[in-house]
């Protein structure tokens, strides 16, 4: 049994934003339910998130999340934003009856693994610590409070970098604001905080002082404690997520092509012998499918793509893709488009809430919105669905191995039988019936020894 | 009062091109613009421009620029290169009677910051020194002169790279090759500088041997001092100052999602709360307001984009998208198109110099040239203004709350009044007035019992 | 005379493929393939590749490339994979009457450069070694065997990572696993290997043990010897690749845009004064012409680009592009398009096998396929060639000074004579000749008063 303590009240000034600080999007998530996402190993019974700045956009953000996640959260609020112990006193109510830890994490802190959490915790409770902190081994520390530990890294003393003698600046090993604590040590220690400091705060590091023991252990992998005060942390943090996810596709079979230049969302799926082709971004609840090859220059977002699936410089979002289907370049499927397999959907074609049979080709400028067509169906360049009246949406469908003429317009709601054949350049307004031609255009007529002089003639 | 002498007459070999060195583009401008970028600081009251290769193309060019900043230019002819020396000794005529001091800057230094010049002038007038000279610390300062100081920062000796001894190479102290000078000190050293080396050049560097005192002055940054003599210098060159850029922007509170992939001209501006996607490039003078996501993959250039607007894989040049209008993916606006508030201008669309209403929709497929549009007109898919006819350009209206049909053609000059509804597949070369339907199609005939054979059926 | 053996019988689990490791693409090459490129410098006179899982499928891939090479390839099957000694003790049968050196390489090591093989042969010869191996000197030795050496670079003692001291670890020289030996020497100690590790393995480093002199030869550039076992490593390797190609194109007079996002063939040609902009690919066969501005965001592929032509995110495949022409945005050119000088080919425009006379515009949403279009032809607009009957091909013709009107269909076959004008919005199912104008669309009727409703009115 662990409760968990969020601090999310900062507005972050750094930013220069109107929107607070923890909801800034990181890749597919905000900072902060980047930091719930990391709980996942603990599964904590309590989560008290204290919100302050804009509470009531952090709490509407976090509670949409938390109804997906299985974490129950609670928000507390801070009025006034007087420092990190001022932050936890203000949790006290809330856990009156708690007897078991407290894990205090900052909202803006989105990069710590869960097995980090999870060796803290287990060496807290393992040790009988009163309190665990976790710290890093920084290159550079500057600016970072040190922790002077002794050789069974019980903590002796945290000093502010400003604070710190010469000597005690070449310590490297810095707090990184993540604690472990006994609730019932803490909760006793609490009111006994001192804002006496500079800034005039109530500093959470300062009940050090009173627990005991306390000890600090490292986290491997000193980038994960980044926290996020500007945005060119932001930009840090998510090129280290991006390099973490990329790295486990890579290990699991995947041939990322220019790596730097793709981003891939935690939520997606891909699998071994997919080739990601530079400047792709697959995004949400994806699903790439053995033997793909996806980009350069495409998003996918939201779509399951199946085997052997091509998608050349093109955009699909909330549709799915068959095998051997070829796709792009310059398509663009939208709106629960579904595309069956080993068909072709070339350059300028817009898919939208439109299903496909199998070997169904759509090659080039076209527009199918609402639309159903049968296997082996050949539409031709600029066939348009006429699907809106202006009032409302209507379905168009269309039988297997019927064929649209070029720059064919089809009015619907239309209904085309199977192997009708539609004239280049028809409007269809009628439904046709299996088996038939049906031609809507006007007859050629040649005007001889014209020529283009002037506006005289118009066209 | 300085008078400033840019050192612009080498061809620059080791870039392998017909264009003069300087020209090169290095962002928006050339790399010689961006030297006279830096000099807004310090205003010089003459700005004298040293050339000699392709000289009347170097002079044309900056010419064009000079008009355009606040710093008036003189062209000093260099008709032989015999080095830097031999460059100022060509200033002479023209600064007869000028008393002041002299900064004397490299076409082909690009990197200077405005405060670099502005603190050099300001040491060089405060402690009125003779010479000032701007050296470096580089971490590896092979091929470089080497700068010897006493304790005060007066320089003792500059020793080339070739000429030091094993000690004297452990110096990381380097010449950056931008002097200040007290003008009638250097005029009369400068006839007294001899050819006394392999290159048979007059250098500048040896004038310090005759005047003093002349002090050294770090730059802070190094990076600064950067010449550009080849291409790959070019492109070390162009990523600093677009990391200088970027960080800029992001410090102001603009988002930027994978930064290294994101390109930003100077002159454009940016407010807080954008989010610019991977592979997005802004240019020239244009504006992004408050709220807007521009990307992936998408360019702007001297365009204007209101408030919460989405760009997604598009290109806008020269126009100007008002409030909460989605863009893309794949829509081209260009010369000078002006977009209405709350439109959609979607997939495979081009809107050239036309102008859109507020709410009105140009979803895909099509063409707008020359066109006027109202409010809340929905544009069919496949639409298409005819727009030229073969001799000049035509405009087309289109009143408020129309609705073109999908596939229809509109032929300019052609005036449709407001709540017209055009037939999808229509025709348009009449005018229309308001509140009518305009068909021009040709009804359609099914020929039943018909099957795809062969050549035989023309479609 | 030199025999090469190519050692490329590994699965390489680590890649976690369906694909035999040496077959995973690089650039525009397998891996082993690449590894062959390398010997162009050496012209060995036999060349036995050393298969084993997926043996077919590696011969296959490497028969088909051979015969592009002028390596003659030999095939030798290691059916269990017991090592690299065992896999060169296969190779004995086919070498009973050979008497010179035999280089060994790995299948999976691609970066070697010709010059590092053909002076480890040099070397080799010069000093009449048993054998020569070729030695690096890394920053991080790790997981690698220490080559130990006299001061005449005679190896005294391999010895692998598991086995060195702490003080042998220190030893930063490896062993890179490429091998020249004088083959009657080897031959001669082959049978005496016996497999005395852990893995049970015939090393082929223990004939070290029975040759003398065995020389050691330190690679210049340590990332030559780069071998790939898991995708990270291939995407290493393909950096490194592209930027060797990009710096050689930057050294002959390209420029680069952001050089990291940019991917180059090595088999494609540059001329100077080229500019590249970002996210640009350049594939296969192709070749770009001086003047050239080709990006952001476009893919070129076995396509001649002549002088000064721009292609802007547009992608062009199997085709040529006469000078001065401008693609795109937007543009697909494929299937032998031929585009001549001045053209503008602009957006949402599809040319497939057709070919285009000077100064020819095609600039809005057409799909050209199988057309032939003289000189300063104007297509319209939503132009498009019907030129598939759901049963075979059919090719346009159109004469010069032609126009087409917007949103035209031409039906194929057809032939349109010069100077001819055809009507927005008709569809062109008959030959006309010279000089007429041509009109195949319906006349427009107005119904005044008529307003949307719903769906009573339909369109």
């Amino acid at each position: 049994m662990v409760a968990v303590a969020i601090l999310a009240a900062g507005r972050g000034t750094r930013m220069k934003s109107s929107l607070p600080k923890v909801l800034h999007p990181l890749g597919g998530r905000s900072i902060v339910e980047q930091v719930l996402q990391s709980l996942h190993k603990i599964s904590p019974t309590r989560c008290l998130v204290i919100i302050g700045y804009q509470a009531e956009q952090v709490k509407a953000s976090l509670t949409e999340v938390a109804s997906k996640l299985t974490i129950p959260l609670e928000f507390v609020e801070q009025t006034e934003q007087l420092g990190t112990g001022h932050a936890i006193q203000q949790v006290i109510p809330y856990l009156e009856d708690f007897t078991d830890d407290l894990l205090v994490l900052n909202g803006d802190v989105p990069l710590l693994r869960p097995e980090t959490l999870q060796d803290l915790l287990q060496t807290h409770k393992e040790r009988q610590n009163a309190a665990t902190i976790l710290t890093a081994q920084l290159p550079n520390p500057q600016g970072y409070g040190r922790v002077f530990c002794d050789e069974h890294n019980i903590v002796q003393q945290i000093v502010e970098d400003r604070d710190c003698s010469t000597a005690q600046k070449q310590n490297c090993r810095i707090n990184a604001g993540v604690y472990c604590f006994r609730w019932s040590d803490l909760a006793e220690v609490l009111p006994r905080l001192q804002p006496n400091n500079t800034q005039k705060e109530y500093y959470l590091t300062d009940t050090v002082n009173f627990l005991e023991p306390v000890m600090a252990v490292d986290v491997e992998d000193y980038q994960e404690i980044l926290g996020i005060n500007d945005r060119q942390q932001l930009a840090t943090a998510y090129s280290i997520l991006q390099a973490r996810i990329k790295s486990q596709w890579m290990a699991a079979g995947v041939t990322l092509i220019d790596p730097a230049s793709i981003t891939i969302d935690d939520t997606v799926q891909i699998e071994p012998d997919v080739i990601i082709e530079p400047q792709t971004h697959l995004r949400g609840q994806t699903v790439i499918q053995s033997g793909c090859r996806i980009g350069p220059g495409s998003l996918v977002e939201n779509s399951c793509i199946a085997e052997n699936v091509s998608v050349l410089y093109s955009v699909v979002t909330d549709s799915s893709v068959a095998a051997n289907t070829r796709i792009g370049p310059y398509a663009h499927l939208r709106g629960h488009a579904v595309v069956g397999a080993g068909c072709k959907i070339g350059n300028f074609v817009e898919l939208k809430n439109s299903q496909l049979g199998d070997r169904t080709n759509v090659a080039h400028l076209s527009y199918l919105g609402d639309a159903t067509l049968g296997t082996q169906v050949n539409v031709g360049a600029g066939t348009i669905t006429a699907n809106y009246d202006g009032v409302q949406k209507h379905p168009t469908k269309i039988g297997d191995r019927s064929k649209t003429g070029a720059n064919s317009v089809l009015v619907a709601p239309l209904t085309i039988g199977n192997d009708v054949t539609i004239a280049a350049g028809s409007a269809v307004t009628e439904d046709a019936p299996d088996n038939c031609l049906v031609i809507g255009r006007a007859r050629q007529v040649i005007k001889p020894g014209w020529r283009l002089k002037g506006r005289d003639q118009e066209l």
